[in-house]
C-alpha cells in the first residue's frame, strides 16, 4: 500500500490513519510484548468518497495537484513544515504516511529524527514520543539503520557567543525571579545544546519551529523565531508559502492569527534594511 | 449497543471511545486490508463509575438531562456544534457516537458530510480526515448511500458580489505582500467555492465555524464570523446557548476567552440597530 | 512491564503509548463487548533509540534524572501537574504510564479520580472521558476498589460566602446578557459544587487548574486562577517549578506565553503585601 507503484494522487488521500493491531496469541499478555506486530489501517480513497466526496477531490486538486507544487518553497521544505505541524497538533498517526513522503521528497531520515528531538522542546515530550511509533514503522520499512541517525550526544556547532549572551541575558533578566528552572533550561539546554546540534541546519530548525508555532496558534512567540529564521536564511517568499501550506494542514484560523505578526516582522526588517 | 432500544441516559455515557480492531487472518498483512473490520471499544457506564462516579452522574445530570434540552438552541443545532468542536479538538473517535446521535437529532447525513468538508479548511486537513473513519462507520451502519451525500463538484449558490468584493479586497490589501497563496485560496477557493456549496446553509456553515473557533480558542477570528453568522440568521439566544453547550464540550476556559468578544459584538450590533 | 522491579530510568521512556486491542472470538461483535480485553503497546527504549537516540537520552537526563527531582515542587505535585497537562492536551494514552507513576509518587487514586472530574470542566467532556480508559487499566491492575473513589454525590465543603458572592456577581454582571447558561453553570455548578467537593484540596484543585491552563496556552484565564491558587497556599517557588515541569511536558511556547502573566501576578501580590 506504501509502494512506489501507487500513483501519488491515490496515495495522497491515504492520510486518515488510526492505529491497528494485528493480534496473535503471544500478545495476550502485555508484559510479553516486546516488538508488537503493528500495522496501520489506512482509509482508501473509496472510503473517503463514501463520507465526503469533495474532501477526496480537494485533496487531489488543489492540495496535491497545486499547493504542494507551488514555487518559492520546495516539496522537501513543505514536508518538513507539514511534519512539524502534525507533531505539534497531535496528528502523529498521519506521520506513517507523511514521514515516508518526506523521504521521497528529499528529507534525510536523520533530519526527521532530529526534528522529533527539536520539537520535543516546542511541542512537549508526549507529542514527540507519539511521533516515534509511526516514524519507527517508516524507518523499518525503508531499512534505516542506527548509523543513519543522529547520535544521542556529540560535538556541537560553535556558538555565536555575543548573540547568545544578548539572548540569554534577556531571558534571565525578564524571568529569573519567576522560574529559575525555565531560565536555566532555556539558556543552557535548549539554545546552547539542542539548537547547536549539527544534525539539522539552523535554517531548518527555524523552519520547523516557525511552522510549529503557527500550526499551534502560538503567534506570541512568532516574532522572535521569525526574525531568527530570516537571519538564518529564510526568505519572505518561503515564509509566505509556509503560511499557504499551513492554511491547508493547520487550518485557516491559525494562519490568519499569524498573518499580522508576519506582516509586522517583514515591515520592520524592510525598514531596518533601508 | 447503538440500537434505539437503549435508553438515552445509558447511551449518553458511552462516549469514551478508542479505536478497536477485530482481527482476522486476512488482516495480518496490511497491504491486503481494503475494508478493515473495524469496531469501537466503548466505555460502559460501569467502567466510568469504576474510575470517576461523579463524571458518569454529571453526564446524566445536568449534561444530558438538562443542557441538551435547554431552550434557544435545538438538539439538532447542539449536535452540529458538538461535532464541530470534536473535529477541531482532535476528538474524532467520539464521532462514532455523536454523528449517530446527530442523525437521530435531525442532522442529515449530507450535512455531516459537508461539515467535514467545511471544517477541513478551519481545522486542517488531518483533523477532517480523522473524522472520516468514525463517520464512515456510522454511515455504513445506517445504510447511507452515495446519492445521499453532497457531490465533489456541483453548481454553487449565487455570490453576493458587492459584499464579497469588500471582503476579498480587505484580505488582499492586508496580506497580498505577506502570502499571495493564502490570499488567493482564501478568496477564490474558501469563500467563493466552499462557502457557496449548497449542501449546508450559510447559517449552518456559520454555526459550525463559530463553534469550531470558540472550541479551539481562536477568539481572534471570532468577531468576523460571529457578525457573518448573525447576518445569516443566528440569534443572540442561539449564540448564548452555543457557549453553554461548548462550556461542557470544549471546557470553561475556551468559553471564557470567547465571552468578552461575543459581548462586544452583541453591543456593537445593538448600537448599530438603533 | 509495569512492575516495581523495572528500574525507573527504563520505565521513564515507556511513554509512547497507543491503544492496543487483543482480539478474541467474542469481540467480533461490538455489541457483546462488556469488558474488552485491552492492553497497551508500549515503546521499548530500543524502539525510541531506533528513531531518536537523543530523545531517549534526554528523557533519562535531564528529564528523569534531574527535572523530576528538583526542589520546590514534590514528585507528588509534579505528577498531578503532568497528569493535568496530559488530560487537557489530548495525551490521555500516556496516562496508563503516568497515572501509575503518580500513585507511586503519593497521589491517591481518589485524587486522580477527582482530577478527572474537575478537569472535565476545564478540558471539556471528551478529554475527561478519554482519561477514563487508561486510568481504569491502572486502577484495575492495582486493585483499586469502589470505596477508594470519591462518590458521585456527597456533602460539600462550606462555602466562603462573601468571597463567592463577589466572584459570582462579577460573572453575572459581565456576562448574564451574553449567555445566561454559562453564568448559571459557572456559579451554581462549577464553583459552588465541583470546587467544594472534599475529595481534592482547594490547593490541589488550583494546582491542576493552573497546570491545565498553562499547558493549553490559556494565559487569559491564568491571572484569576493563579491568585486563587496562591490564596490557597501555592508558593512562588512551587509555581516556578510548575512552569519548569511544563516546559518539558507542554513545550516551551506554552510556558513562555504564561511567564509574563505569572511575573505580573507575583509583582502585584508583592506590592500588595507591602
Amino acid at each position: 500500500m506504501m509502494t512506489k507503484s501507487l500513483p501519488p494522487l491515490a496515495m495522497a488521500v491515504l492520510v486518515g490513519l488510526v492505529p491497528m493491531e494485528t493480534a496473535s496469541a503471544q500478545q495476550a499478555d502485555p508484559a510479553t510484548v516486546q516488538q508488537p506486530n503493528v500495522a496501520l489501517r489506512r482509509l482508501s480513497p473509496d472510503q473517503v468518497r463514501q463520507v465526503a466526496p469533495a474532501l477526496e477531490q480537494l485533496t487531489q486538486q488543489p492540495l496535491y495537484g497545486e499547493v504542494w507544487k507551488r514555487a518559492d518553497l520546495s516539496p522537501r521544505d513543505r514536508s518538513l513544515v507539514t511534519i512539524a505541524a502534525m507533531i505539534i497538533r497531535g496528528e502523529a498517526p498521519a506521520l506513517s504516511y507523511y514521514a515516508n513522503q518526506a523521504i521521497e521528497n528529499g528529507v534525510k531520515p536523520s533530519e526527521i529524527s532530529e526534528t522529533i528531538v527539536h520539537l520535543a522542546f516546542y511541542a512537549g515530550w508526549s507529542k514527540a514520543f507519539a511521533a516515534v511509533g509511526p516514524v519507527h514503522e517508516v524507518f523499518a520499512k525503508r531499512g534505516v539503520q542506527q548509523q543513519d541517525l543522529p547520535p544521542a550526544l556529540g560535538p556541537l556547532l560553535p556558538l555565536a557567543v555575543e548573540e547568545d549572551e544578548a539572548r540569554s541575558a534577556g531571558v534571565r533578566d525578564s524571568f529569573s525571579n519567576v522560574s529559575a528552572g525555565v531560565v536555566d533550561y532555556t539558556n543552557d539546554l535548549l539554545f546552547r545544546q539542542i539548537w547547536q546540534r549539527p544534525y539539522l541546519s539552523a535554517r531548518d530548525r527555524s523552519l520547523v519551529t516557525i511552522a510549529a508555532l503557527i500550526a499551534d496558534g502560538k503567534a506570541q512567540q512568532l516574532t522572535y523565531h521569525l526574525n531568527r529564521g530570516m537571519d538564518h536564511g529564510l526568505s519572505e517568499g518561503e515564509v509566505g508559502e509556509v503560511l499557504t501550506q499551513l492554511a491547508f494542514y493547520a487550518g485557516w484560523p491559525s494562519v490568519f492569527s499569524a498573518l499580522p505578526v508576519v506582516k509586522d516582522v517583514f515591515a520592520k526588517r524592510q525598514a531596518a534594511a533601508q
